[in-house]
């Protein structure tokens, strides 16, 4: 039998104790060992819930005991889960986690401690909720080098964007019906400004191309300039408009990005709507492959760290190989970085070509008939330095969002 | 250092060399050891390649070679490799294949040999080629009782079905193209009758259920009866027609079976078009998450077999726990398996209709203008059984496809 604690009783927390439970005896046989749940760590009470027979309040209890062989850590936050999961791991025991914020500061150096006592550090449920995405890049892309990964990373900003695409609905309105049903945060920033997307492409960039990543020096740009008219856009050339995390090594640079893109019917994560993730990882005997899941939700979420746990008990004295060094990878400006742009601007096209493409080179025009004050165009691929460059010289740009294919 | 010989030296064993030797240094470092391709085994010699120097023509250097402990298998074909696989195991060497037919036939047997030596008998290549799915399943949907696998597992119909959908063709007409191109063989019955697809389907429900599936006993019918007329009804409603696998768990009875069905756009895999594989798994606490890429082709299948070498380097004395025992999977009946069905029958709707209701209940007419002289209707919830019934009370049936939502 193996001991495990799980520290937090929140949302993943008690979605970590219910899966063990309904699952119980084919999670035990998968493992090779029976599962026990020693003790939930929580400085609340839970009256009544049959969790109350093993809450413990003081973390110590958990250090401490040397039958505790692994911690699930969903707290989330920084502190105290760092000093928490540093001083397990030093202890000799295992640690799952859900906490992307905690992976993505402190992920190298926590791997680092794990893997000099023989013990593991996993973090499946950190990026994608329930979609197997870490292990897949960790045990089974291992024939390849990892070129590009981009994601639908975010479900909260997946599913506004659905929502304005498909129903032409203004940016404020599905945000205020996402709070409504829970699928948005009162205080929506992380999610709309592209920052916890941000912390989960610098974990999956770390793990591809094996150096550590920091989200401080990634691109990020959320999608709340985005509006129902560049969706009319949008839908008028087949286009969706997504919210993408992405990084990607060219030649010996890497680059990497958070920001709304423009994708075709043709991109695998076209089709990938509502609160749903999807990941594209590229690799170069491979080609593409993508996984495509629930990225959040109690139960996906949970269902991840306790694969996480059988994967601990699995490899309870074994370091399992993770390449994530504490080495600095360099992420190259995204100024240099190539793509295409679409382009609103004020005016007629026919008095306004001349001037844009004197600006940008040939360029395809788009008209959508019941904007008659506005028109809109695609540039061919460009640096986002000469971007810059040639939108300084043409007046009355409104927006302008990048293209993938 | 690790030595592994490739037994079989045609498109994904000449794959595999290459994979090794193109990614050589990033694959030594995840697999924590540098591997050595001390042997090529082919019949066949190979004047001027460099495998020429490491090529053997008599499997028993390889067998008695005690510094071989990986045997990478992807010869195809239940014998001679039958014998190679049991031998190598039994001699203490872990195996990794791409071989559908052999996983199929003898998996558990051969999984069941390498944890008695405590090796490993790995075959991630033998469903979806590129795409991660056998190694996720036993690794890391971990904490889910797997309820139900649907695949596109079949590349070359999958090409087929998607050309008759985009372009209209009839089903020779894009054979024959497929069969120019090299996507389908000269002898294309394997895959457009589904045999191909049943092989896969039986091992991804053997390993989801742990009990062993045999594809004899998989309903399969192939695409050969899908015919242009079809597409123009299931186009006219936003539907696809996919060649699905499936395996399925309902209260305590297991269905599976291959056939094509329709499918609409909010089925993750209607967008899997052209060559491309996609599996989708449910987990009954996970939900949906989908695996989508190559399933075929040298280096993607290639790339799956190097990755089972590199987990049989990081596992070389420690079974891998996979839940596949030579128990027999009871399948249940088709007939018993509820489904709608779309259905064409000759003559006019205003004339038919009631004695099609009189046989099936309500159910939902569809014309196509171009059509006149027949029509076609999609019927309520039913079991196969119940179909076929009702079935024989309508003359003039003139086709049917299984519906899946």
């Amino acid at each position: 039998m193996i001991n495990i604690a799980v520290l937090g009783y929140g949302t993943v927390g008690s979605g970590v104790v219910e899966v063990i439970r309904t699952n119980q005896e084919s999670i035990n046989k998968k493992a090779g060992q029976d599962i026990n749940i020693k003790y939930v760590l929580d400085l609340r009470e839970f009256p009544g819930d049959p969790v109350m027979d093993i809450l413990v309040h003081d973390y110590n209890v958990i250090l401490n005991d040397p039958e505790v062989e692994i911690v699930a850590e969903v707290m989330g936050g920084v502190n105290p889960a760092y000093d928490f999961v540093k001083a397990a791991l030093e202890k000799g025991k295992s640690v799952c986690t859900s906490n992307k914020e905690l992976v993505e500061k402190h992920g190298a150096e926590l791997l680092k401690i794990a893997k000099e006592h023989n013990r593991n550090f996993l973090f499946e449920a950190s990026v994608g909720g329930g979609i197997p995405i870490i292990r897949p890049l960790n045990q089974s892309l291992t024939a390849d080098e990892i070129t590009e990964i981009t994601g639908i990373l975010n479900g909260t900003t997946n599913y506004i964007l659905t929502k304005m695409c498909q129903e032409g609905l203004a940016f404020d309105t599905v945000l205020k019906e996402a709070q409504d049903l829970g699928y948005a945060e009162r205080n929506p920033e992380a999610d709309v400004e592209g920052f916890d997307a941000c912390r989960k492409i610098a974990i999956l960039a770390s793990l591809a191309f094996g150096k550590d990543v920091d989200y401080e020096n990634i691109y990020t740009e959320g999608i709340t300039k985005i509006t129902d008219v560049d969706f009319k856009y949008a839908n008028s050339i087949g286009c969706a408009v997504k919210l993408f995390g992405k990084a990607k090594k060219v030649d010996d640079k890497f680059y990497a990005y958070v920001a709304p893109v423009m994708v075709n019917s043709t991109h695998p994560l076209y089709s990938v709507n509502g609160v749903f993730n999807g990941i594209l990882v590229n690799g170069n005997v491979l080609g593409d492959v993508m996984f495509y899941g629930s990225g959040a939700g109690k139960l996906p979420t949970a269902s991840a760290v306790v694969s996480d746990i059988v994967d601990a008990v699995k490899h309870l004295n074994t370091n399992v190989i993770i390449q994530w060094s504490s080495k600095k990878l360099e992420i190259t400006d995204i100024k240099l970085s190539s793509k295409k742009f679409f382009v609103r601007v004020s005016g007629q096209a026919e008095d306004r070509l001349a001037q844009i493409e004197e600006a940008f080179g040939k360029v395809q025009v788009i008209k959508v008939a019941e904007l008659t004050d506005e028109f809109a165009f695609i540039t061919s691929e460009l640096t986002e330095a000469a971007f810059e460059e040639a939108a300084s010289k043409v007046d009355g740009i409104i927006t302008r969002i990048r293209i993938e294919d």
